[in-house]
């Protein structure tokens, strides 16, 4: 006689009982707490609960599955494929299909609710799935004469019953849609429910897909990923620049914009929103879907586009003490509130700023790059026209703001340009002869190769961007052509064409046609010195508060730290020595911290005890900054040996220029002033 | 030798302690949890903590309280007093004097936080203060570069300290103020803070008012009051037409328009918030204050009103089964949800609706009076176009609707008009002559009375209001012009004037000018049996349910309620018998409910719970509702013996017309229909 009860294991997680024959899979799972997602709870409607039957003998388990030990194909499946297409591998809805005997049961990946969403590097956390948002399908009660009950407490005894959901809020807005939804739906709805708390939407029938979207808000450009919340998946992707830009390039700028113009403030943030919106369109137009079905929005930026964002005049983060407004998450807003015209009941989150100077931009790259989850003394460093640098590990965490001003981006570089087609940004040079050779941007060949000039020709050869710009000036200290002072050595003149003077000062050619002249100048020279010396003197403060000789893992985040060959980041000194191999670019950290807020209600809960704990280090003011700078103008460094980068890299010999350093270095004392008295943006 | 503490006690509350010597009166009373108001945080600012020595020999404390046991007046009082005028009656701040020796302090009521408003009816509960929005002074740490922190955190760490507020939310708009509220206040402010959770307005320095908009919105009139939070009191009042009423007088149809024009719901719904800002406007100008001075408004009305003021479109109360969107409270909503411009962060409460045709307004009714708490036999009866019907005690109640259509309020009477000046208000008829006599609103003098013709040449006689065709009716048949069916006895066109052959019926002549004659036609006497009937049976139909022959409370409550002779009420049968003494005209109950919605915010969390427990039924679908019906189509009713109602008034004896009554009521039976049929708005 067969056993009236059958053995059912669920794979990966291992987890097994006995269940009467007839009883589905999906409520085997349930009972067994095993994590299968489902829209239409069980109903066979959705498609989200499938699973694959693996079919074999199990010695360890004491199961023999097999096929016929699960129900054949139900209405239901049958019924689901004429409207979707055929079950794939062997998958069945696991909701309509019932036990018969043992069995080993799959549950794939995408039929988790809370599935894991890989990501690229394997140094970081995956994101697991588990949104703010969440949809339901319920069937609800009519109602009735005799029982009065309102539409919505039979809505919400129906999400109690079902999904255990209890005493949700709704909102009036909500409550506006309700009773049409029920009736067009035929009392069949699927409602958004935010935080297992509050119903947020209404839709008649069932309604599978819902959409979030991550922003970046930075000073140059506006990020934007949209996000299927049911698979985390990134469906589309958009950028433009920040409208603000016309107010000032730099933040400082759009802050002066502010105080000389009253009003300026209400103008910038209508400009932000307004661009929000383009990119909110731009992004539903690219997944085909409507602005409307974007249920939710997370945002970053540093502390004065956060604040514009979200209408406060940002007027005090413009001079000391750089007081903020707020430094805590923004939750459960409503979109409308900053004029987000996406579903018009969707709502805004915002990662907490940190200090005026270190921003929610900031949170988002630490929310990314988990320091505080390691003991690897963790450096994150975002590279913009302010850099932010982040220190320590899961004992302490350190952050400040390092005025670099905008030279790494390409500005105050006589041959700097943005990162754009045409823009040098490889650079070699041969130490032998001086002569270069380099790659632009939208072209795979370098210089000397055949076919760059008519690869080239269209776009020509502009400028320099940002990572050439490292490039160049660390291949020139390297092939000698300046020294550990960054001065252009002028004897190489007579060597060389390639080094020519230019006024009282020398100047090295990296290029030349008759369109134009890229010279890399001593003046050019001098403001990548002043940067990476500021960024430098601000990482060497947090090592110092935290007692720390050297730090073991490196992020380069931030649109120019993902493009910048990291070695030659360290030449120049842009960072403290560290084995290469733990220095990682990891592009738009600040983003990327934004969609694991969208896709995993928990990290931000996470990421707001973070912040709070995060010592918040004002470099300007501290009493060593200065002599740090100084001692960094030097490349890579006057006194900082640099033995990770040695072991790679022969760096040329520092003696010969000592005096002369001394001398310069008093010199630059004075310039250096105004970069690190200023408001720091 | 003195000892070094003294004993202080505290009337009313008889709290006592022994405090050291130089203790503040404040700090005193705050240790034994007396209630003493303070906005300031004892700053000797506001003036709220004022205290009154009591002066002389506490044989029973063991006190000899004399005024040398307290400090003498401070620099603080001075100060105070400078800005406010002296302090009255022997007051002191209490938070600027300090014991020296024994003393007992009395807490004024208007020192108290939780004071007392005291209702006008005895019957009623008093109203405790404890409004949902309360202002706390703060100082405010300034802002240190060193140790970053934000404003907001600050702000919280400082209503923390002084207020024991902790976790408090703050909104986006309050931080669009923060930063220049604490500047402005040289880090001296006032925040308002709702339900001791969320902070949701900022005023820098000292702020000592907020006040409160408590509004009830009825199908013909919108009454609201403007309340001063701190003390309760009413400091204006102001009402108007709903001016939905150019898209149907009744509610009836307005439903209709919306189901006939799409987006009709939305134009009413505009209607209706732009008559609330004028009201707000009218309540600010009449108190001297500025409209965002009005933190919180809350609202009752019933069903239809309250769905078309919150945007829902009331189509599905149109017709059975009637279902409400929603059955909760609306609570937090931002005003500027419902268009209302008051302070731009002001909130909204709504008091819960009940069933499809018992509305807010009604759980408005119940809260003010309270049945829930008492086990007499309680019925509360809300007269207007429709009429609301709560019945029962502590155990239970019910709530029902009852469809008595306009004529009690003088539509379908051919005399009838509003209550206005020049209307008849009061009728008497002398049972010998038939002559009546007859007061008129606007003129306090009896018709009969010397001056009245000049007294009423202004206004004119113009029409019948709804109490005057009560009384007029009652004392037609107390005068037997008209029989226990409501039949006018045309044999007694013969012994006077008054009554006159109208066609195939008679009609009573009340009066007769030059200008227009007024009469009560057998048409209007069916117009108000109708009316009266449904009401009745709808009351009977409660009675039945409940299990219960009389009723031992009645509460009439509503406009007409209010002006309605409760004796005539009675002899018509609107009401069941009942000691009269027991029955009281109790006016705007829903708008009472309001106003203790406003002024107490735990009596919104019970009259929420109440509500719950409130058993709608629904009366038209009842099968005895016909029966009764019919039975109360008789004068004052076919069966009922009202025995308290004839230990006061001697009713004409009703077996004379038993036959007559007998044939009437099947033809009227058919007439009926269309009214009990109708959809019961």
């Amino acid at each position: 006689m067969v056993s009236q009860d059958a053995l059912v294991v669920f794979t990966p997680s291992g987890r097994r009982g006995r269940f009467a024959v007839g009883t589905s899979v999906l409520q085997a799972a349930r009972s067994l707490g095993v994590d299968i997602d489902s829209v239409c709870g069980g109903r066979g409607l959705c498609g989200r609960c499938q699973v694959v039957l693996t079919e074999g003998e199990f010695a360890k388990h004491g199961v023999h599955s097999c096929a016929s030990n699960l129900s054949g194909h139900s209405e239901n499946e049958h019924a689901w494929e004429k409207t979707h297409g055929t079950l794939s591998d062997g998958r069945r809805l696991s909701c309509s299909t019932t036990v018969l005997g043992d069995v080993v049961i799959d549950v794939p990946a995408d039929s988790q609710v809370h599935r894991q969403i890989v990501r690229k590097r394997a140094e970081v956390r995956d994101i697991e799935l588990d949104p703010a948002v969440r949809l339901y399908y319920v069937e609800v009660q009519q109602p009735d004469m005799h029982l009065p009950s309102s539409d919505l407490r039979r809505l919400k005894e129906a999400l109690d019953f079902d999904w255990r959901l209890t005493n949700l809020q709704a909102d009036v807005r909500v409550m506006q849609e309700l009773q049409s939804a029920l009736r067009k739906g035929d009392w069949k709805v699927t409602v958004a429910v935010i935080d297992g708390e509050r119903i947020i939407a209404v839709w008649p029938g069932l309604r599978e897909k819902v959409y979030g979207m991550a922003v970046d808000v930075g000073s140059t450009t506006i990020a934007a990923h949209l996000c299927d919340m049911q698979t985390g998946e990134v469906v589309a992707s958009a950028g433009r620049m920040n409208p603000q830009i016309r107010f000032g390039e730099d933040l400082m700028s759009r802050v002066s914009y502010v105080m000389m113009k009253p009003g300026g403030d209400h103008e910038m943030t209508h400009e932000v929103r307004v661009a929000l919106n383009g990119l909110a369109a731009e992004l539903a137009a690219e997944a085909g879907i409507g602005v409307t079905e974007i249920l939710e929005a997370t945002f970053v930026g540093n502390p004065i586009m956060h604040h514009l964002l979200f209408g406060i005049n940002p007027v005090e983060l413009g001079g000391a003490p750089f007081a903020l407004a707020t430094d805590e998450a923004v939750t459960g807003l409503w979109a409308t509130e900053i004029e987000l015209h996406i579903h018009p009941n969707a709502r805004i989150y915002a990662l907490p700023c940190i200090a005026g100077h270190v921003g929610a931009d900031t949170a988002g790259a630490i929310l990314s790059e988990t320091p505080y989850l390691t003991d690897a003394m963790t450096l994150i460093v975002d590279v913009g026209t302010n850099a932010e640098i982040v220190l320590g590990n899961r004992k302490r965490l350190l952050a400040a703001s390092s005025p670099t001003g905008p030279a790494f981006e390409g500005a105050q570089i006589s041959c700097g340009q943005r990162a754009a087609p045409g823009a040098i940004e490889r650079v070699r040079i041969d130490p032998a002869t001086l002569e270069p050779r380099f790659k632009v941007i939208g072209c795979e060949l370098w210089s000397d190769e055949p076919g760059f000039a008519d690869a080239t020709a269209a776009t020509g050869i502009t400028g320099v961007c940002g990572s050439g710009i490292i490039e160049v000036m660390a291949e020139m200290y390297l092939a000698g052509v300046i020294d550990q002072d960054g001065v252009i050595d002028g004897a190489l003149a007579a060597r060389s064409q390639r080094v020519q003077a230019n006024g009282r000062t020398f100047a090295y050619t990296l290029f030349e046609s008759e369109a134009r002249t890229l010279q890399i100048t001593q003046n050019d020279v001098r403001a990548i010195q002043l940067a990476k010396a500021a960024l430098y003197a601000g990482i060497r403060l947090l090592m110092d508060k935290l007692g720390v000789a050297h730090v073991e893992r490196i992020s380069l985040a931030g649109a120019f730290g993902s493009h910048i060959d990291v070695k030659y980041a360290m030449v120049l000194g842009l960072i403290p020595d560290c084995p290469l191999e733990h220095v990682a670019s990891v592009g738009n950290s600040a983003g990327t911290g934004a969609r694991i807020a969208l896709l995993n209600r928990s990290r931000r809960e996470e990421i707001e005890g973070v912040v709070r704990r995060v010592d918040k280090i004002e470099t300007a003011v501290e009493p060593s900054f200065q002599q740090y700078f100084v001692d960094a103008m030097a490349i890579p460094h006057k006194c900082d040996p640099f033995p990770n980068l040695r072991a790679v890299v022969e760096l040329p010999a520092a003696a010969a220029s000592e005096r002369a350093a001394a001398g310069g270095r008093s010199r630059r004392g004075r310039r250096e002033r105004p970069l690190t008295e200023g408001a720091g943006t």
